[in-house]
């Protein structure tokens, strides 16, 4: 509207006189708010600070602010905190909330509001998203036991109504068959949702239809800590009794007792990468959907060594931690 | 400015339409943006997500929006976030970061911004803050030492610039003092910052001056986690020969190996209560400031023991862990 070198000019003035753009009347203006909403299921799940991070580290440094909320898994509430983020005029979305099926996202879609879905993702296509290859973090965990010698793996599923619960069962069965192992319905149980106690109550319904596998494989690392709770209640050892393998390197899990072996899940890459990718849909509205899959890594820790009946033989004892 | 029949039929129709206010417009108007600032040191401490949900879940109830920004207790940094935090005129602030002599505490004081510090606050009087009692977390900590025989007991201390580190050293002097033991100088090491690498020297340090402490108490978990570290490198057992006690109680220590004594913070609390209570300065500008000050509990586990000398009399045994 204004010449270039006036523009500056008024800009140099302004800054000399101390003045502050107010971004709430620029953003009318623009119809820019340069703001962005991040929905996650909950921050005190130890899994989301460093994606957190990651997303406001890379929007901090383009001069967007991102607004954070909480939606506890829980659809209505999911809608509420959207209704309000939009009316707040955010640019986009990050959304760590994904179902497979999920009418929030088609809604998004419809309505043209740029967004990226990130560490779960949805059923169809035509999203942008940045997730874990989770089926290759299950083909690592099964590779690992399968190696120690174990045939007998039991598997503690994540809910299938989300992308990371379905990819990983998905891949756990896919990966026990690769391995020429029979994957016995009724070593599978799934959880309602990724907690400690949907763990622990898993595990104890394996273990009573079938005290004698001697692994256990999880959906994530909450799910294995309820094993792990589940084991000292039952008076088994790990991993004299039964391994167990858990899945996202969540902070802390290296000092568990026994330290948990899992599969290492980049957090921090995946909140980055994230708001990156919607950055470039904010500056290019018609820019083509992004599928960024990060590569998972397995991660040895205490908590898994050979079966029982072959310790022996391989030497179990000295994968056991000295005290 | 309209009559309130008329505003209510407006509204009634605008609702009927489908028309979502623009918040951006209405801040504008009202000079309101139901937006408060939050800034912490770094959101991958586990201390601070359930600080944040505290938070959030108050203003979210409120129908306010907390802008959230992690400052890596750097001071240029610090400054640069609460200089885009105002120009998107946030109504209030909640600081997680502050120094004891802090110049950008006195500067929001001084500009007249609602203010609030939680956790940490600073030295001069007239700012609202929600704090834990950083003393009594002490006092417990070296009373349950003492009770247990410890007459040796070292301190690995947080930074005292921040009140969080100042006063908890403070306490474990005046404690010891209770107790009548003597606080040994060169038994007191001072980290620069609260982590877990800063916990390792400083135990490191103390045990090279004077090996032959029985406990050492530490500032928060993150130093504890340090001592623990060091701990197993010089290949000392806990709390065989060396007690630990931390303070905070952050998620996991109790899943530690082994599980770790701890002064016990109500971290949710403390965000809940900061969040309330800069609505009550948002709704009442003249209010006087609050002090609010909660109190710790002392958790005790398996990390603290008698000294070896008494374990024999006392039966230490009988508080370490079974197998």
């Amino acid at each position: 509207m204004i010449s270039r070198p006036i523009a500056e000019r008024v800009a140099g003035v302004a800054r000399a006189l101390g003045y502050q753009p107010n971004p709430i009347a620029s953003g009318l203006r623009t119809n820019r708010s340069r703001t962005v909403g991040v929905l996650i299921p909950d921050i005190t799940n130890p899994v989301f600070p460093p994606i957190i991070r990651g997303i406001e580290d890379v929007f901090g440094a383009a001069g967007y602010t991102a607004i954070l909320a909480n939606t506890d898994n829980d659809v209505a509430r999911e809608r509420e905190v959207l209704a309000s983020m939009l009316a707040r005029r955010v640019d986009g979305l990050i959304l760590a909330t994904a179902l497979r099926h999920d009418p929030l996202v088609d809604r998004c879609l419809a309505d043209d509001i740029p967004l990226v879905l990130v560490n779960r993702t949805v059923a169809r296509r035509g999203v942008s998203c940045v997730v874990n290859d989770d089926a290759l973090g299950s083909r690592l965990a099964v590779a690992h036991l399968a190696r120690l010698g174990h045939r007998r793996i039991a598997y503690v599923s994540g809910p299938l109504d989300v992308s990371t619960g379905h990819a990983r069962h998905r891949g756990f069965l896919a990966a026990m068959k690769a391995q020429g192992l029979r994957a016995d319905h009724g070593l599978v149980q799934v959880c309602q949702a990724f907690t400690e106690g949907e763990g622990r109550r898993a595990f104890r319904e394996l273990w009573a239809r079938h005290p004698d596998f001697g692994a256990v494989a999880a959906g994530n690392d909450m799910l294995a800590l309820g094993c792990l709770d589940a084991l000292r209640e039952l008076g088994l050892r790990v991993p004299g009794d039964v391994s167990v393998v858990g899945f996202n390197d969540m902070p802390m899990v290296e000092k568990l007792d026994p330290p948990l072996t899992t599969v290492r899940i980049p957090h921090y890459r995946i909140g980055a990468e994230g708001a990156r990718c919607l950055l470039a849909r904010l500056r290019d509205r018609a820019a083509p959907p992004e599928r960024i899959v990060l590569h998972p890594e397995l991660v040895v820790r205490a908590s898994t060594a050979p079966p029982r009946a072959l310790a022996g033989v391989a030497g179990a004892g000295s994968r056991r931690r000295s005290p």
